[in-house]
């Protein structure tokens, strides 16, 4: 997952960039990169790392400009290597630069045909240089020497005739101005605001209101399924059209489930309200399911299933309390000469309050079981604090495929729901008993604040993809490559700083 | 406030320090410094920034031995240049380092002595590089070749005599080993624990119980006032003595409020139970003096807050919810040249969640009520999130004294309380009402787990130092010196990485 | 003046280019860079500084490939931002980077038209930047899907036809191989070498002879003027032609009055060879015109002048002597707050031995004079140093113009000889008496060894330029731009590191 | 080797001893350090490597204060750890900092002695943090609360009495002014100077002259034997007092073949006047035996003996030449994964130019030869390119016994004149001929400027120490000393940046 921001302001945005990527951090902590545009040239800072880490006083004083556009980068298993930054940049036609966040399913048969077409070279495995390169093709085509709204929205237009996969993602073209653009699904977020000031009205896009918010913009809407917006480098004009044949909503639920800020509005749903929903249907459901249930507390696992199993909690009247804590500071372990990697035990992350525990029947809480590992280790910590019985609730449904739409999942047979029923997954963490959200519930928990949303990714769960062209051909291939990366990784010196460059 | 731990074990310690100092990062983020020994000789990573910025793997590789200690610290105005970092060291007797958590209230006096004494030159503003060269004087005057826990008693005893002020250290000689101890009047925490490992006992002495915990130590018990642990250098020999003469108990109450982390357990009470029972004194509070109280919901200004937050809304029946969420990546604001320093927004950390607002009475709770600018900030956001009446509680009562021992606090003039009743503190920050919680009940809830507990430093709140020696002349030097080196801050370069020592 | 390399190789090219930049780390200082490619990627490290400084571990660790370029940079005023470096990119088509000594002409007309005929952007002020997309575009018009001899040379042509100035430069096409080229004046050096090794045959190109020394090289030959050299990717393929279609030699005679290594071999002369002939001719100059001279010793000023000194030395019949040890790791002066920027003194660089001056007439040896302050503080050096008589020659004739070509000079008002006679100039300068060499005789000391070399360009102290086009408006252009850039400089920061980047 | 320099001045010395420092750099390439003080408090700076990289403007704005002392370090192999910077500190009496050029022959007795005497932790392997302990204890033995000239020269005559070896040293007192010293036989160089400044008279002690030379301070004169210089920490008052009981002049004539600059004086002696001397005397020996030589040209190694050809070539009436460039830009040799470490080839240092062999029977000059393994390569680089017959004379007589007074040389076992007689020298260089230095003829070519110097530190060349306290144990342990350490280095990380302090 990533997170990206545009702004077209009439001061400096550099600020503005960096703000809002940090208000975004919580959507990539791997790198970022702010890219912006003075009097005909660009200016670029990005590297691995979180961005108070990667931007300092020294880079902002030379991103000069009135427009720019930034990324925060979570790795994506199988489709980006770990060494490259975006935003990207090509020279030709105009200077464009461009940040992505999504993937792209056909990737490969794209960069096959930009070099017989345009002879362009990829110098990345990441697919959003692919996208720019696509992008900038399509701009190319329109044969201007001046680019305005009708022009970078028939190249969208091309954009999605093209390309396959999710994506939303912000161009920026030097001396015209700012696109942003989402796929025909809407798989990922991208939303847009306004904001007054003396000199003007100035422009943001984001992946999460939240950014708005923080930096005082005004919301005004989502970017819609295969809708385009263009801000003009002056800032003067703002347009948007729906630049896709067949558009429809199939945002990924998964930014519901645990991925989003719960303050940001997706899709015209809160995301915190959609949370409260989803603790209120897995209360039904154990109501339904398990009338004399003995459960004493409800206890979170922090933080993104707090919302959820607060509310939870109330339903099923049953006390509240917070029997974890976090760690804030992560450590890491150090490899030492003769040494063997150490496992990194959750207990260094999560510390549990006995007192919460001691002689009770506890319900943990968490979003979504992946690995399982995580959930285990918590359920043992959970009995050896005290607690009589264990019990665990995921707000999501059991995890089962991978995801091909920008979400870093481990490897299927890595997958704890994969090939295990519920009760096989509740023995292999060691819970008295498991309870999982129904899809239908999941669902419905966000639809019920917006009714337009027909269709969700829900792929993980169910094995069927938004998109209509995942096969098994490219299952197998992604799983390869995800387990090739997995051990380069393993392999790969702990404290190397690769500082990776799109070279030029 | 600052953090503190020691560790004597039978392999490689340097881990365990890192992974104790991260745990411990919560009680200082300014600097972070490990010094270990091994084969009679020193080796030290100091530097400012968080533990995990400070040490990387080519600085754990050359701190070897299976002995050492390790310090964060968190600035103290006033007393604490900014350009230091913990453990110091002097050569003489023995080769001694020491890292320390406190505030010595005679260090002006006692640098003076060690000039005329011992000729010691005190090369930083620090009072703990004075409080490292008193217990070094102190032991070279044991006169021995060899020091042995009792040599380390008496010293701990000469210290006693001498100094004035909280302080928890940790000194390690080299050769020797480990000499823990606390004022006596116990302001602020210290505790030790034990592992059982195959090659026999380690020990471990911290700021905080959570450290022990989080390594897989057994919290043996705390320190008590005034005493003081001697670990022998081969880890064979543990050994405690009370070296004051009339000890007390009269901790700091504010690590109870707000300071440590609360899966701590401090002079044996749970900081998370001593929380809950803050809440339940303030529903107390509530439900007597205002009976027909109008609140809708109660809305904890995370993080610190939310338990005794949680525990007052169920002792009201009120609902709880999580109205802001808090910004994990804390940005910054850059100044460019040509433009003044803008003021940060609390937008920036806090952002609300209109939903549990709109159309509500809110009971926003917080940990303390300090300046009163953020509260006021606050307290706006939640009318302009939609709230119908904002009412504010403080798990402390109101904070009018200057802090003498270790926390940083503003000068008395910026505390908003100070010269002001509740009313026009409620006034000046907005609150269509405040509850500020009762000194006795805030004592009675952290005694009520531990009787012993007859006294705590409550200054901030009353004025009455429990050393005795603070006057007035003292706290004009005070404001004083915080005033100068406010301004000093105000214009020093944001950017500058003072790369600082203490020399040598 | 810059210093160029491209390597293909059958082993990794790392090292190779790394040890070349080192060699032609003399012309130029600024900054560095190394571009290889493996498997149709490219990898880049390049920033301010030296090689050594620039180019660590972690970066050859990632400099994969067996065919590569690198470059050193020296700022050329008036058309080099100090903040790029080089290789440059661009991604289409094929990919294709490049380094580049020299100094386009027509460099503004051209980045005109790559904008209005390929709409390519150039981000930086650098014509080096302009050149490698005329490059890419005559590669492009050839419309192959590969890229062969044939079509390099065909593009070089097209460069060729469009391109003002001096340029040596060397290309590399991903999976193509590598295309070196010189301008039809030859004004750059630039020649190629091979070395046997187990796997086959390597080639190398580069900006002197030295590099293919150094490196095990065997020197083949220089580039002709307006020639091109193509080496496949896979190395088997040398093959040369020339594209120009008036070539003739008018190479730069800096090169060998001061600026290329003496153990070069540039045009088939080495440059040792010319600077003993400077002196020779610089001898009979001086029995010609003052045959009874008083000179006791000749002193060079250290180190480029050494050559040409002792041959005048031997050939005057005089004796020879070291008068000044040159301090080989220069300092810097550093601004305190509040101080101002203090002037330099040569006395840091350049210390007299006062034993070889006292008492004699000195004749004092350097190979040309610029702004003539530095000689002016040498001369009043030699003076305090005992000297009774101080005279002065200079290997080079009277600098009077600005250099278009490459190399940095100072605006003309700058140079001490621009409208005053030499007689003028030696009471500048302070000299008893002032020797240049006449530029007949400078280009005989040169042409002697290679008769083919008949013209030289000579426009510093003629200005007259080969290249047939500028005129005055150009040369005000360049002093404005001359003298922007320096007080920009004269602004700027000290210390700050510019990370600078040819954006993406 | 090291260089050493102390300032005390009236206005800040930051720059003085920065320039100093880079003037005396080619004594120690290897770390640097400044230490200053300021109104009762010391500032520091030091690290590994050059001056330049070490002390950046970051530092000097911290480098308070009108006195200081500085170093630079050139590791002393079997008596010094590459990881140990100066100058060192210790902190009672008074606050002591000292920079050192020397060794100490009883090191590890006087560490013994420190313990029991005072019990002082010597923290490093340096034997120069023993010196400044052993000083500091005398210090103290005086009983003072204030410090004077007579103090610091009754300190200085106590270190003379316990110390053995080689040393020239600068201590700074804190509050009380800087005391310089030299060892009683004046092994290493030290000399002190003034300037006049409109503040008042400025003093400097420096390890070589040029440093006062560079700095516009006028050299007064050597440090004797034995001799202590003191000046008051107001720049007022400059003492000197022999301090010693039995000084002699034994300088180190290493210092006058190749170690000091040319241009610096020591002990009245110019070093350029001496070498032109071995020139020589060096000329006078070939021609009593070998009077019928056929020597056409003489061909200095760079730099360092380019005096001494000179004037053997002037001497013997043969043409002197330059025949090999030295590559001023030295390069490094990376180990890639997989690779073994490569012989670094003496071509990437020294690049013959085969104008100046071609049939010719030239005579090689150097300083000394040690190893001969480059004297080796050379000799065949010679011959490659071109020469007819190749001589080879050293400045020096053979080199065959260790040094400990401070210059790193190799184990004997890798010096190739120990055991092996001239001829056999000459033909495991392959040289044609091999003619060294006779000792009576390089101590007549110093003593002949200074006929006090009676006696000179030869011992590399007869064995015979002037310290008289150097027995075969000694020797037996150093080479043990050396070959460990060796080896450690050859098995340390390449790029590893020891960050090292002396603790604290």
């Amino acid at each position: 997952m990533c997170g990206i921001v545009g702004v077209v302001g009439h001061s400096p945005v550099n600020q503005a960039i960096f703000d809002a990527l940090t208000v975004l951090q919580h959507r990539g902590q791997d790198a970022a990169g702010v890219m912006t545009c003075d009097d005909g040239r660009l200016y670029l800072r990005k590297n691995n790392g979180l961005v108070r880490d990667v931007i300092r006083t020294r880079h902002m004083l030379r991103l000069l400009g009135s427009m720019g556009i930034g990324h925060v980068r979570y790795p994506t298993a199988g489709s980006s290597n770990s060494a490259e930054s975006q935003p990207f940049y090509v020279n030709s036609p105009f200077g464009i630069s461009m940040a992505h966040n999504g993937n792209l399913t056909n990737a490969r048969q794209l960069r096959e045909e930009l070099f017989r077409s345009d002879r362009r070279h990829i110098n990345t495995d990441s697919d959003s240089e692919v996208l720019l390169n696509i992008f900038a093709h399509e701009i190319a085509k329109q044969g201007k020497l001046h680019v305005d709204a009708d022009d970078a929205f028939a190249a969208v237009a091309g954009v999605h005739q093209r390309v396959r996969g999710a994506y939303a993602a912000v161009a920026m073209i030097i001396g015209y101005g700012i696109v942003a653009f989402r796929d025909p699904n809407g798989i990922r977020p991208l939303c847009y605001g306004r904001r007054e000031t003396d000199d003007g009205v100035e422009y943001m896009v984001s992946s999460e209101s939240v950014a708005l918010d923080c930096l005082g913009f005004e919301r005004v809407r989502d970017v819609a399924p295969g809708e385009a917006v263009f801000i003009s480098a002056d800032g003067k004009q703002l347009a948007t059209r729906q630049c896709a044949e067949q558009p429809r909503y199939a945002p990924c639920i998964f930014e519901y489930v645990y991925f989003a800020r719960p303050d940001s509005i997706i899709d015209d749903v809160l995301v915190h309200e959609a949370r409260l929903r989803m603790g209120e249907r897995l209360a039904d459901k154990i109501l339904r399911t398990w009338p004399d249930h003995d459960i004493d507390v409800v206890i979170p696992i922090p933080d993104t299933s707090r919302t959820a199993a607060l509310q939870l909690a109330y339903a099923l009247g049953v006390k509240y309390a917070e029997g974890f804590m976090k760690n804030r500071y992560i450590g890491r372990t150090f490899i030492m000469p003769g040494q063997k990697q150490r496992k990194k035990s959750v207990k260094q992350k999560l510390n549990p309050i006995p007192f919460e525990f001691i002689g009770k029947n506890v319900l943990l809480v968490d979003d979504s079981i992946v690995r399982g590992t995580t959930s285990g280790e918590i359920i043992r910590m959970a009995r050896e604090a005290g607690a009589r019985r264990v019990y665990f609730a995921s707000a999501a449904p059991a995890v089962r495929y991978p995801n091909v739409y920008g979400i870093d999942m481990p490897a299927v047979e890595e997958l704890i729901a994969a090939g295990r029923s519920e009760a096989q997954v509740a023995e292999a963490i060691g819970a008295d008993r498991l309870v999982y959200q129904d899809l239908a519930d999941l669902e419905e928990a966000v639809r019920v604040a917006n009714p337009k949303l027909a269709h969700f990714d829900t792929s993980c769960f169910t094995g069927e993809y938004v998109t209509g062209d995942i096969d098994g051909a490219y299952l197998r291939r992604l799983e390869t490559e995800r387990n090739d990366q997995a051990k380069l990784q393993r392999d790969g010196e702990e404290d190397s700083v690769p500082e990776l460059y799109n070279v030029s």
